[in-house]
């Protein structure tokens, strides 16, 4: 394998053309509405929110994929405005959306993957999409620069665009590229299901069938995307949507071990980009659970621990007060045995036997901690389950940002 | 009934006198010794922390109850140091504490009854608190004076004491009286089970046995202190306990109702008490659940509800947005229906059907969230199942508090 990570030496997959353009549905009157193209129908694969509350596109954007048996042709992205909570309203005006696009790029309309995300209960003004599509159609282009503008329309209360990308020689000589970009800052806890408001959008030239594209997103998307959180709250509109042209001319199939590995460290990678821009975050915290009875009691500890207001609060302060993560190990639900945890922060032991360890170094924790990303880790003693997790802290800023946001 | 408030016109229950005195437990130099002993050993039930990581003085308090088959002669709370997560020489200081206190006050060790609260993880500094015996013992005394005293040394974070009374007539025309004080403002979500860093003591002048004791106080915790969360983290040390001194010489059992409402009532005023001073809290918000498959279910979708950070800060900002409250909703786990949701402020019609309702008025719903105390009503729409849940809103100032505690 010899992957190298996106942008900017790496070209873009063949097989797509993108666009982003203004449709007036941002406040700000930034690009608002962004596309992908696909030269003709192509295999996809998509995993959408656990959450209950399901904003229309994703409706409409699971039938859409059952109609076409996992057919895409042009992929529509709005920011601004969730078309959530919107009733039956919310679903016609999707449908219009995607008839109209289907006219203008030439394929059915099943073939038509809609995407919204911004503001929740407020009905999408589909009318601005629907005009904004031939100027869109004309923009369209395959250069970095036209994804970039994609991987920038899509954002919301970001402060970045999320975008990587990895490479590969399949073993006929033939390069292989995966590039992906992504959204999402708050309401950031996906809980994807293959029937999640973060949006990620992977495209490769690689041949797949939609079946076996579906088998390789989903672990993908489980050690990354579904090990996240920055604030515990699900969206209504995540969706993780992956694209296969074919246009390399290179077959893959599910177990091919290489592009799993290149698929999983662009997932990664997005993941842990969106939980840096966190709303408000200063800090990226990896969570390493180890010992724990199994990999499901690990995983519902790193949750409870990262979803903690006052282990969040502390790392805001770089303040190495174990003591909260120990609370919150104890509240998991998980079978935990008090005396046997043990707790380090990176290389420093912060805990031991559930007690503070004999080395605890208060003023060289604090210095780690005051790192931009650092390492919690937790051992629990009891048995082989253990997980990875991302998450952030919680900032003053975070509640700026979220205490005056519809208004 | 004729019940009426405490204080100031009410006066303590009988058999009890109250102290606080400085130990050198609080670093502010603060009274942090608090004491109630008891006329001789009376009946006593408590509820603890559901939280696996259990403090010392719990712990020790259990085994004193089983001991002493619930009698309790002597209560003594410390401010300052939660004596968890202390390991073994933790519960060997706090059983130390309480043999000299049984030496001082002459009773048996297990009619001690310890609580700590404050930071975790630090060792109890024990022989201050023996070293304070003698200067509380002489302290000790029966006035309204001495009893706020005691309500104000067990304080930690909060801003204002915490006491709520009731008194009511017995039939045979003998005053009953109940008087509550408590603590609390961070780390707030108890989960009392029979085996609850609130702390809740409750006194009456009842003669109660312990086993209808115990049985009057888990229904009057559940509907209360189990009803409230600030920041959904479980202490290690929450702890309600209630004491029948039977100095009125007014014989309860179990099935008394007059008690039971008396109880509760003084149970919820503590509560809500606690939220009202929730760390940085701006708004008291009181969730009412109906339409739910079940009552479990209703609670489950107010936890979500009163956990979600974008919840929490749309509140401090007076902010209508509902479409957040929808969104904790459909990730509570409960099998709603998004389309039968129901959402009111106050008796402003927020959503209908799971969409804006036509009468919404955003100017109105901003207002009406701008009081300090507001009630926040969903209908699932489903079933009979109903709970109210009191919690408060995440400001800066709870982040300001919180990320800079230990250091």
């Amino acid at each position: 394998m010899n992957s190298s990570p996106h942008p900017p030496e790496f070209p873009l997959p063949s097989g797509f053309q993108f666009a982003a353009v203004k449709a007036g549905i941002k406040p700000s009157g930034k690009p608002d509405f962004a596309l992908a193209v696909a030269d003709r129908p192509v295999a996809a694969a998509a995993m959408f929110t656990g959450n209950r509350v399901v904003a229309a596109p994703l409706v409409v954007g699971r039938q859409h994929l059952q109609q076409s048996k996992g057919r895409v042709k042009a992929v529509l992205v709005n920011a601004g405005n969730a078309n959530c909570a919107t009733g039956q309203p919310g679903i016609d005006t999707c449908r219009e959306v995607c008839a109209a696009a289907a006219a203008t790029f030439g394929c059915d309309p099943a073939e038509v993957f809609p995407s919204s995300t911004g503001i929740i209960g407020v009905l999408l003004p589909g009318e601005k999409l629907v005009a904004a599509l031939p100027q869109a159609h004309a923009a369209l282009g395959r250069t970095d620069a036209h994804f970039d503008q994609f991987a920038q329309a899509i954002l919301t209360t970001d402060t970045r665009r999320k975008v990587s990308g990895r490479h590969f020689t399949a073993p006929n000589g033939k390069q292989l590229r995966i590039l992906g970009c992504c959204k999402g800052a708050g309401m950031i806890y996906p809980q994807l299901a293959p029937h999640a408001t973060m949006l990620a959008y992977l495209f490769t030239d690689a041949a797949i069938d939609p079946a076996d594209l579906r088998a390789l997103l989903r672990p993908a998307v489980d050690a990354s995307f579904n090990r996240i959180s920055i604030d515990g709250d699900t969206s209504t509109n995540d969706t993780v949507l992956l694209l296969a042209s074919g246009a390399s001319g290179v077959a893959i199939d599910a177990a091919n071990i290489e592009f799993q590995q290149a698929l999983a460290e662009v997932c990664l990678d997005l993941a842990k980009q969106i939980v840096v821009d966190g709303e408000g975050a200063t800090h990226l915290v990896e969570l390493q659970i180890d010992g724990a009875p199994t990999d499901a009691d690990a995983l519902q500890v790193a949750q409870t621990i990262a979803h903690s207001p006052l282990v969040k609060t502390a790392w805001a302060g770089n303040d190495p007060n174990w003591g909260r993560i120990l609370a919150a190990i104890g509240r998991s639900g998980v079978a935990i045995d008090p005396a046997r945890i043990a707790i380090h922060f990176g290389e420093h032991e912060i805990a031991r036997d559930g007690g503070l360890a004999p080395s605890f170094n208060e003023q060289a924790a604090h210095d780690y901690l005051a790192r931009p990303e650092f390492l919690v880790r937790v051992d629990l003693g009891i048995g082989p389950g253990t997980c990875r997790f991302w998450t952030c802290d919680l900032t003053k800023e975070y509640v700026a940002i979220n205490a005056d946001y519809s208004t």
